[in-house]
């Protein structure tokens, strides 16, 4: 199923069939596919070079390590989740390696990289859908995630898949309209608020 | 000049290509060039939908405005962002619109919402330079940031250029090796800290 974005300017094919799917199909991905998913997350620029970025994955066709990792999601996440065939949570680390002070940039960071991961499935064929559904509290104790390290999104990762068997509600989120605020009240020149010509030329 | 990424597993040309370059050439973007960078920002995804992120842009073709945008720039970046033909700040909304509680995935989202636009100019044939360097209170004040929102990163955009006119330093920087940890130390199962078997396979 596509959902393309409804664009007024084009943007590249990746970019603009991007969306955030409930329905998988269970077809399970290969040990290169899931490695090239967090190559990709690994190129990611970041502030001074730190990678603030770490990642935890749990796949379907390991049946108690993927029932570890769901029930760290909200109950609602859960009920489409299961069927995806890779969950991958992420983290920061909150503080320079190279002084220890406090990096501003670290979650902004696990985004350009979460970003480049969920551009890259798109690019194998796959749908990604990021997540702030979970108990932190839970990962940090199932995982043993170290002081300094906090957890920031979970996302599902698979091959699309029909959303036939899913209950009513998630159907009608799979069906429902993509939704964007309009370019020209987000976008500013010379002073906040002031959208720029090229907008409306 | 071209800095692939040395990648262990195949990614998407746009993302092993990318990369943070000093040398820009001064030829300038089309307005309707512009307007794809933030269209391609426009639709990242974000925690419920919020779209946390803003922009402030300034091209170089508008010498006082792109003069004021370079006055809020650390001294090291001004040297070679002046060459730029575009020069874009973001910003993240601190509180959801929904309900005013803070949005802990703010930053994180404006970095997915960045990373659309690194990508969408590397698809352009532009190059993109994201930077933390700069005066956040100088942004405010310039800008007239209201209240409840942070400026993240400035970002410099434009086609490659020539570092031969560039000083030492920055031509060293243009040509210095690119480095990544290795996956093994960013991507973990069943506990943190412990690598996937397909890493090794």
């Amino acid at each position: 199923m596509e959902k393309p974005a409804q664009v007024e300017y084009p943007v590249h094919e990746l970019i603009g069939r991007r969306w955030s799917p409930v329905a998988f199909s269970g077809r399970p991905l290969t040990g290169s596919d899931i490695a090239s998913l967090f190559e990709a997350a690994r190129w990611a620029p970041s502030s001074f070079n730190e990678q603030p970025w770490r990642f935890i994955v749990a796949a379907r066709d390991d049946p108690e390590e993927f029932a570890r990792m769901l029930s760290c999601l909200s109950p609602g996440n859960q009920a489409w989740v299961r069927h995806a065939p890779l969950v991958i949570l992420t983290f920061a680390k909150l503080a320079f390696d190279r002084n220890g002070k406090p990096n501003r940039h670290a979650l902004h960071d696990v985004g350009l990289a979460a970003e480049n991961l969920v551009l890259q499935a798109m690019s194998m064929g796959l749908f990604a859908h990021q997540m702030a559904g979970f108990d932190s509290a839970k990962v940090v104790e199932t995982y043993g995630v170290p002081g300094g390290f906090e957890p920031v999104t979970a996302i599902a990762v698979g091959y699309p898949g029909d959303a036939d068997s899913l209950p009513e509600d998630l159907r009608r989120r799979q069906h429902s309209k993509r939704a964007r605020v309009s370019l020209g009240s987000l976008v500013f020149t010379k002073v906040w608020g002031e959208p720029p010509d090229f907008l409306g030329a």
